[in-house]
């Protein structure tokens, strides 16, 4: 099932190339305050899948074409990211110092996780917007993995149980001195769409031909089977130091040839077993 | 205005030593999915302020030894984190390798803020569950500022006009050489208590005396006016890369005395202008 947000947070399903929208499924979600933590569709989304599967078979469907891609989580609770997950990318960081690696030395491992603030969160439609001209701002296209239940210290071999689904990612990225965590958290620098393709639909999330080119040029192309650590030890491996809750995002790292955009590119993006986003950019206004 | 959580997830006033449950007063708050950005008591608390002064008048309080202190704000979108910002820090940082300071040269804004996952916070009450006894462990006491408005690009001269409170926050720490992010994530690492002090209340949050003392011990002690950038200054820059919504939370940066806790411990943070908070440490379960 491929689960999308669109227009005016309107929730829809995807089917070929036609949005039915579902948003009438969401009239017996009930909400509390304090929110519990993490995505309440997401969260339920056992209980909701046959009742969106009814909603699109009543509906008609719009183009794709016609409608604006929102991310197709609405409130992840966090964004994390995995730094130097491709061999060819460390080397490529390692040998480009405006990529400025020399502060991280270490494997993934050693450099742990990162996060990107849930603010800087949009969907392809919303598209890129450059916020510091001078400096260099880089695409990293990546997988990005879904949580779909609570996760706190769990092993390996049940990680891929935990996860709804999975989207293309790009983890948009001010180069420079300052901690991931904020040049990475820039507002529209989470780029997650063109929808999530439930967890059953993608056979082995560690074999995924994925590719990013901007206006026509190949800039980066790779398989996720190129990932030194697994979409299962990223997902227990985060479990062991903070729990994970349903709609929680993991951006799986990049592979080589980030490089940088500039307002008025387009960046596509296709992943095997996804489809295909195309996000433009621009200036901040 | 003092306002809490506590108990299961009650709302409370602050009056000398008693709270007052003013829980009903958010019966009038209409809640949506997908949610707003921001925490929604505090998007509204000017509105919501004498309705909750009226309904503290009317109930009786229960002393504050009798009830269980939770975060009190209760749906942060984001916990922010202020490096390096007192120069003493800074001092006993370079001086000790196990602060792991060689990989961050610099000053703060060369630094730049990190981020702490949500689901890293609690309450005093709910105590710091050290989840890897192996590794040194430390507090950071210093001051919790709660965003009360959307923040974009503000000026410093601004910038406190968007602050709706203060708290005393415990940044807890794992040393070591990953990610400021993923070590200071972990589960219950991020308090923030004892209660929200309307910023009405606080004439200068960069004069405010705190400090921290463990079993008695008092191991950090030392003024706001210490920090290198000033609260507004740190909310303006935040502005500059991300959107700030109501309920973000910066964690101010803390002074000199870091120091490793273990079960058992029990922290005690004061600041001037907010009052005192205890808070237990525990071996995660």
């Amino acid at each position: 099932m491929r689960i999308c947000w669109f227009d005016d947070n309107r929730l829809g399903v995807v089917r070929k190339s036609l949005v039915h929208d579902v948003s009438s499924v969401l009239s017996s979600l009930s909400l509390i305050y304090p929110y519990p933590e993490g995505d309440p569709l997401i969260a339920n989304l056992g209980r909701f899948r046959p009742a969106m599967e009814s909603a699109a078979d009543e509906v008609d469907g719009r183009p794709l074409s016609e409608v604006k891609l929102l991310s197709p989580v609405a409130n992840p609770s966090k964004i994390i990211g995995t730094p130097v997950n491709y061999r060819k990318h460390v080397a490529e960081a390692h040998a480009d110092p405006d990529i400025d690696m020399t502060r991280f030395a270490g494997s993934v491992i050693d450099q742990g996780l990162f996060l990107k603030a849930t603010s800087s969160l949009v969907g392809p439609s919303q598209g890129v917007a450059v916020r510091f001209p001078d400096r260099r701002t880089d695409h990293e296209c990546e997988l990005g993995v879904i949580i779909g239940k609570t996760a706190d210290g769990i092993d390996e071999k049940d990680a891929l149980d935990y996860v709804a689904g999975y989207a293309i990612a790009l983890d948009m990225t001010v180069r420079g001195s300052e901690d991931r965590s904020f040049r990475k958290s820039v507002e529209s620098y989470a780029v997650l769409g063109p929808w999530l393709v439930t967890a059953d639909e993608i056979a082995d999330p560690d074999a995924l031909d994925f590719e990013l080119s901007v206006v026509g040029e190949v800039r980066q192309k790779s398989n996720t089977d190129q990932m030194i650590l697994s979409v299962a030890k990223q997902v227990s491996w985060a479990s062991s130091f903070y729990t994970l809750h349903p709609g929680d995002i993991i951006m799986t790292g990049t592979c080589e040839g980030v490089a940088p955009v500039k307002p008025g590119d387009t960046m596509t993006c296709t992943f095997e077993g996804i489809g295909e986003m195309e996000v433009p950019v621009r200036a901040a206004g």
